[in-house]
């Protein structure tokens, strides 16, 4: 058996409505707690729409403590200074990169200001760290921004999140200030699993899978790098949207199984990949949980209300009790 | 105007009934010939199937001349002996590389035998090069087969078929024997135009487009090299199926008009591409058949049949007349 303390899901997209009544269930079973995206229709970016996610979050589970995040605008340092006890960071979405981004930053010095009042606030900024340049390197090219914005706020903590290059990796040593989260996806699949057989929508996400090589040096860091969180990025689109081409991977129900394979007996890296690492980054203080996996063979479920998880109805030898 | 002598797709897929019916009038109307693709199911592998798919695309066309494939398998030398003068190559796809593909050769040397016929016969070998690796490395690492087929049967004429990378083209020069094919959709598309946006299943196909510096480096050959030759591989799926995941591209309706643009003024690049190249490598003789080109606004359809084709909606300067 294999017991995890508090793991906690640094990145997560719960949606509104029934999807989040579908899904929350998965997380809420083998997470203590969640940082939950903001990238709603209308976003989260008021006083009143966050209390009224955070109440329908919480709801809908117990025994979770939803982390709550604010959609990167214009602030005021009122506005903020109202806010910052009720959340976790501030997303920031580079315009029209992924899904409803469009109305994300266009120049990141025009929100120069509300970042000074994040640093002195100590409000971490999230960023979902991608150029408008080709798909592959989209990641990579963004890699001048995240310097620039270490260097130009030294105590603002920055996440780059769903990491999928190692070149952003390596910036975890050169700048204090700089953490980053890794999906399961990222850590598990290439794009060999979008476009390598048939087209396959279900493994198409933003950023989008890289190759072979990349995901063996993110193996790599993530088993050994303190500055690496979990965060699944667990993204919900019903199937008829995912057949339109949205952009997501609904990883959810798989996640603690997936992971229990992947470190194979080291549960000293899981273990901090999952919670501690987080919690000691963030001095993140949420209530104690326990997730129990046995080595039990257990079924991913086909499908989840309308939506189609990741590694649908394949085997693991985990189950999480 | 731009007149065009002769114009031939090396490369095409015309599938039966009612897609042929469908799809053959575009073709028809820019060419006055095309190697046609042998892989339907159950595949054009015998006298009888040849016969009667030839007299299905002659009866669904006027003015133009089909070039006939046979798909690969071990032939006998009197079976050979017997379709040689009916057909223009044989096509060999590696089993499970693409549509239609699964009973594709396994291994190379089991085909040895067939490639000493065809070397003897003077019976061109059509390649769809692809291992199978990682999905963006295929072509690369496909070209040490090219290399051993260009050696062991120096008089055996090879096509590269829809090359998108260059590492293959500079073979050309290295191995008298060697040929490519370049499509429309890898001259003019990149990955970006499947996953840099939403997806986008109607630019899904095998070989994956690549990257827009192996775009640019292909642009360049093209331009210049008597070897390379213009196959479309304008491959008709209904739409349902690209929705479940089929690779291919149906660019047949925006060949000329697309070229007629990346030319810019170029005619005598154009024509050598679109017919004299190939003309000269393979001594093609079909009849002569001028195509002309008017600068007039021209936007592609949207559908044809249940299909969707490349640049549907798109406007073009130049008309087919």
């Amino acid at each position: 058996m294999i017991i995890l303390d508090t793991p906690i899901d640094m990145h997560l997209h719960l949606r509104e409505g029934k999807i989040l009544k579908d899904v929350l269930p998965y997380t809420q079973k083998q997470f203590a707690a969640a940082v939950v995206m903001p990238n709603l229709n209308p976003p989260v970016d008021n006083k009143e729409r966050l209390k009224n996610y955070k109440q329908e979050i919480i709801e809908n589970s117990k025994d979770f403590t939803p982390l709550m995040t604010l959609f990167m605008r214009e602030y005021s340092e009122d506005e903020l200074l109202e806010m910052a006890e009720e959340i976790f960071s501030i997303k920031l979405y580079p315009a029209g990169i992924t899904t409803n981004s469009e109305n994300g930053v266009k120049s990141i010095e025009k929100i120069y200001p509300v970042l000074e009042i994040m640093e002195e606030l100590d409000i971490p900024l999230s960023v979902h760290g991608e150029s408008d340049g080709f798909v592959l390197d989209r990641e990579r090219e963004f890699k001048v921004v995240y310097e620039k914005l270490a260097r130009d706020f030294p105590k603002l903590k920055i996440i780059m999140e769903h990491v999928g290059v190692a070149d952003l990796l390596y910036l975890l040593d050169e700048y204090e200030n700089l953490y980053a989260t890794v999906t399961l996806h990222h850590l598990l699949l290439t794009l060999d699993d979008v476009v390598g057989g048939v087209l396959n929508p279900h493994y198409f996400c933003k950023p989008i899978l890289k190759t072979p090589k990349d995901r063996e040096e993110i193996q790599k860091f993530v088993k050994k790098h303190p500055k690496i969180m979990f965060g699944s990025d667990s993204a919900p689109h019903p199937i008829k949207n995912k057949l339109k081409g949205a952009a997501g991977i609904f990883s959810a129900p798989v996640i603690l199984p997936a992971l229990a394979e992947f470190f194979d007996g080291d549960i000293e890296s899981f273990q901090k990949f999952i919670s501690n690492n987080a919690r000691k980054n963030f001095n993140i203080d949420v209530p104690k949980k326990e997730v129990k996996l046995v080595e039990e063979e257990w079924i991913a479920p086909y499908m989840v209300g309308d939506i189609k998880p990741m590694w649908a109805g394949k085997k693991f030898k985990f189950k999480v009790l």
